[in-house]
């Protein structure tokens, strides 16, 4: 059924694979009136590219982003918005051999159970690039969040066992690490281990967290699409992240009650908590303090070490998969947990204006 | 918005707060022709509910479930299913105090944030009583997943930081612990801590893990509607859960390539892995091993210490709350996280029928 | 697959059947801070109750309704708000007979083909009982739209060939008319023409027109979700809808552009159209006149002739439908038409609300 | 919000204006293994090209389709299939005067009121040309449909207020008529009423009658996606459709009981009916019976003749509207209708597999 769908009343709408015309996104529902044109986007998908570092595939992709509709003397008009970006470099020749056999820890062999083949040219649709749809339509996402106060913004906080002193991190940092980890010491130990891991030609994993803040308190909806409940789906549908926390996370299984909870304070009339084991959402909405997620992000699957699979001919093979892969996708997923994490919660902001009679008619008392 | 429904097609809303009439959910998209009777519902639900050990609050509530429509001659017509709890005990005196404040880890303060006032008799909606809707679809969920050889049950894998040993743990053992712990040993120590926080009036968290046996592979939809996602996000849904995890889960963050990828192997004609830290899903469907979640849940919230808060009036003041409360959620939330993976798997079983032209015309060729 | 929840944000979901324990239904989305008991919803609900004049069954069914959540000291909470009307007059026996035959108009045989078998028992599912639910979730809208200055009526426009004249026509009349029609010759015509049908053992059908007045201009939403498709979806949804048209309808056909093309004036600072032939409707988006949507509905199929049809064996046989039946749909039906309406407009009333940056930002700045 | 995206797990999402890059759709959902080429969805745009006869504009475009995505090896892979036609002669000039007013009949005052502002080129997104990802879309459905035997096929059935003859009409007559009526002395009328209408400046109206042959007894989901309320949605999402019905449609209303009623008759074993006055959908679910639905077109609303109307600063003004338009609009609509109507079609049967438990088991059973 229809899968590249997301969200309720903001909408986006992905399609393309890896080696086809190219990947794109429709957004739907975007309010009209935000300044918006491809710089701005791009600024995002810059992030998410090969090529920048020498821990990322060193493919040549511009990957630059049109803008195709939506648009009006430089203003979104409300309605959808299709961005595209074709792909540059498609070499369908490099993957030919992956045709024949399932991949471990790829997406080969589930794809053909289900659909019964595979455009199996760069993993087709299952390939990373489908994240530049993701990407764009994120980015207009955080660019209307903007509008109303409200930022995000991730980060690598542990990479290949490696993770960031809270006390030595600014949000300064993130973009001066080649990792995005906003410690830089930590950032440097992890390049080391990295560097030590791509001659054993393996690869590596890492965590990544996403602040969001200036939220409103109010935003959520009980019982089943709760804040939480929506960016844990919207995080998860990233392709490699194996698990999801908020605030105290996986921290709250061993701790007590009189540690977890959060008192609330007064300080001068402005409502707040003494901590935030809580990340911002009590009940499935936001409290008003900042949320804060961590993705789990597993290790490049492609590595260059002899691999033990099964072809599709259902015989026990040995391989060794060509070509030069990333030994850690953590940095570049960074801009992509951001931007799942930007169209959740706007979608989430513009379904919380109908709550209450009261905020409705100011809204309808034009 | 509307937030009380969940699925696709196979759906479930619920409805109901603590100390209303009841708590009750409607099931809607249940295919004909499932033997279901009460009994069936009402042996989930008994594990829900409160009063059944010296952990969970010693309230008597009989929660006793009626099938109000959607059943005929013994089967389910098609039709919606409405099942209700009716609420027994509610003492609304005991909950005036509540009124006027704001409990640390509760969802008070967003409730009112978001609608202006609330219903504050025993938490209302954002009672822990609300699940009882969720196990009752769930449950029936269960059933009809039986039908197609697809087996779900869960337990605690942690309390209090005590973690079970698989070596010593089995699937019998499980219904053995108080704790729902499938080690007895484990439970045993978990025991003997929360003996020591209940006198010091405190309360602890764990992990509840679920195993979803016997799943074909193809089920999932990418790039959005992926089975893991689907699955975060109904598992966060949960009240008290603040992290979800998939077969390795945050452990992928300081494995390495060599190390997390499960080799493929074909046994007799059978494909499987030799390994399952992918925790049975590949690119976000399933790959027919068993699929593999985690559950983190936070100590209960409502302590018998003295705490810190704000009251309505805006300022900070200290509480005790009153009355009994669990001092662990975690062995009644085990059939909950059940519930919500099973109407997961089922819908998305049900919507992976139309991924190939080929399979689909067998279905018609009647 | 799951079709009993209507609407986006403001949601209905239905349940129950004919002969079961009662019909209810759950409306989730409603904001919270409306004033709502159970006399309001009544009062609705009284308008479709069957024994209210010699033109609808003699059945009697006080059909009284109960709210069981989602109301707390007398307002609306923002949490789901379940509503049943239990049956009380269910005679089984009464339907025995037409377990085993298809009865000409009615949905046996299709629910057989879809389910395998049926609830026979009154119609099941497809008993005009269903529309209850309809009712009164729409009762909860029309309370809503009030408060925004928005008013939804309707009235029957034709009974069994009777059409009314709209300069006899006056809103006052429709309560004064045992069916519903504001012109009271049209209704003393319509009326002896229906008791010759009743001696002569059949029915009738006619049309059902709906206002909505104060409709502010921008409800609607290209290029699918538009006001008039979504209305269209409502109303077609009621059983016995055969047709659906939007201010000038069918009429347009053989009407030309420069007949049919409403004129835009400006009266004192008002916008406004000189004719309303696009029913308040341009481009599936409100256009600030009143909206008027009119609906076909069918004769009555349960009628005392002698029909031929055919059994569960497949066997031609002939029945004669025992038992007394409505001989008009038309008048228990305005309310539906009304119902369904009122959720539609108040759906996209709150979709409309995300239009534009600006006008959200107003609703932020609190 | 998000209106652009049709379908439940048989999606399209279209985007794009009259006078921007180009008219795009995204189709998601479609099963994997149809064989799918551009040529077999140009055959259906070309049916609503203009330029083709004397009573479409003059304009030349050539709407060529161009697939993006989701096919591979000729198939279609289960993957979203992008398609585009790229726009050649937007010729902004003629449309700077309408920026200014707005024209009656159209969405200029509507989008304005909506947006704040409008992409006023040609229409910008209100335009007909919207529809291309429609009928690129429906074409998909259409080829999918035909693999389970069902034919979607539609015509004019009445221009300017003359209507088909039935015992005139032939299917093969529908190609032949440059109104696609398939009675063609009906035909011949119509061309000269609109000879006469295009001299006197104005233009004419009318209705489309669409047929899906070869559907199983079982599909549409009570009670609110039955299938005739979806169809009534789609078909009047159509921009100029102002009314929609089902089998006898509006007729009903005169019609009585003992004439309504289709029998049921059995005929060498087969099932079917006397009449199909029901338009083949019996309490929201098809019968087996052929699907039979009617759209009313309005009249074209841009006309050359003087029109009153208001302007941007609220003024009553006078206009005349330049350029050529379609003195029609049916003709090439017909195969906009068969669009929507076979992806509703199509999005529903698949829905309906899930009815029965027993089917189901068929399907899993591989």
């Amino acid at each position: 059924m229809a899968g590249s769908t997301f969200g309720k009343i903001f909408q986006m709408t992905t399609w393309g694979e890896s080696h086809g015309q190219g990947i794109g996104v429709v957004v739907d529902g975007c309010p009209a009136g935000l300044e918006l044109n491809e710089e701005k986007i791009q600024k995002y998908l810059n992030r998410r590219k090969p090529g920048q570092t020498r821990y990322s595939t060193p493919r040549k992709e511009d990957d630059l982003v049109e803008i195709q509709s939506g648009i009006f003397e430089g203003k979104t008009t409300g309605t959808p918005i299709s961005m595209v970006v074709y792909n540059k470099t498609q070499r369908s020749k490099d993957y030919s051999e992956i045709a024949g056999y399932y991949r471990p820890g790829h997406a080969d062999y589930t794809f053909d159970e289900k659909y019964g083949f595979r455009d199996y040219r760069g993993g087709g649709r299952s390939s990373g690039r489908e994240t530049i749809g993701r990407v764009a339509a994120g980015a207009v996402a955080i660019e209307i969040l903007k509008e109303f106060g409200i930022e995000v913004y991730a980060y690598s906080r542990a990479i290949a066992g490696v993770e960031i002193d809270d006390t030595k991190a600014s949000r300064e940092n993130i973009m001066k690490s080649p990792l995005y980890m906003p410690d830089l010491e930590a950032s440097d130990r992890a390049e080391e281990i990295l560097e030590k891991k791509m001659l054993e030609k393996d690869s590596a994993g890492g965590i990544i967290e996403c602040v969001i803040s200036g939220m409103p308190a109010g935003v959520g909806e009980p019982v089943f699409e709760k804040l939480d409940a929506n960016l844990a789906k919207a995080v998860m549908s990233i392709g490699a992240v194996k698990g999801v926390e908020i605030g105290a996370g996986f921290g709250v299984a061993d701790s007590f009650g009189s540690q977890n909870n959060d008192a609330f304070v007064m300080n001068d009339g402005v409502m707040s908590k003494k901590t935030n084991n809580a990340g911002g959402i009590l009940g499935g909405i936001s409290d008003g303090s900042d949320i804060v997620l961590r993705a789990a992000i597993k290790p490049t699957p492609s590595i260059a070490q002899t691999q033990r699979t099964v072809n599709r001919e259902g015989e026990n093979i040995e391989i060794e998969i060509k070509g030069r892969h990333d030994p850690i996708i953590v940095p570049r997923a960074v801009v992509v947990v951001e931007a799942m994490a930007a169209a959740t919660v706007l979608d989430m902001l513009m379904l919380s204006m109908t709550s209450r009679i009261d905020l409705m008619k100011k809204f309808f008392d034009k």
